[in-house]
């Protein structure tokens, strides 16, 4: 099955990307942006057919390599 | 509000940050992993309160920056 998952930085860590995004689209006129911030995304295909299961594995995945839990939270979906 | 975009890439195009995802979790012993696809994702702080007008604009956004639709896409949560 396959099981996706969100990766954000904490609130108060800066992300200059997501600045970078915010302004440009301020300047394509987008002026009702006022915050934007990137974080990354996964879709991943375990041969785990139980959902929990699958879920505690991909937990497991997140803290030991997907997510810097210093600095970003994750959150499966 | 709030919106929340998922940028993926299309089915068939090459996913190489996502193979070496996966190669590495196959090699921390996390054999189960068939597919990782990386992807991006947003999180967009408009001044539009209504959710429906949001999720237009943020559409518009999607189209004209924040995807390459070409190879890539979106999903607005």
């Amino acid at each position: 099955m396959k099981v996706k998952v969100i990766v954000t930085l904490k609130d108060g860590v800066l992300d200059p990307q997501g600045k970078a995004i915010q302004q440009t689209l301020n300047g394509m006129s987008f002026s009702e942006v006022k915050e934007v911030r990137q974080g990354k995304y996964f879709d991943i295909e375990v041969s785990i057919n139980d959902e929990e299961k699958a879920k505690v594995k991909v937990d497991e995945m997140c803290k030991k390599l997907l997510a810097n839990l210093v600095i970003e939270d994750y959150k499966i979906l």
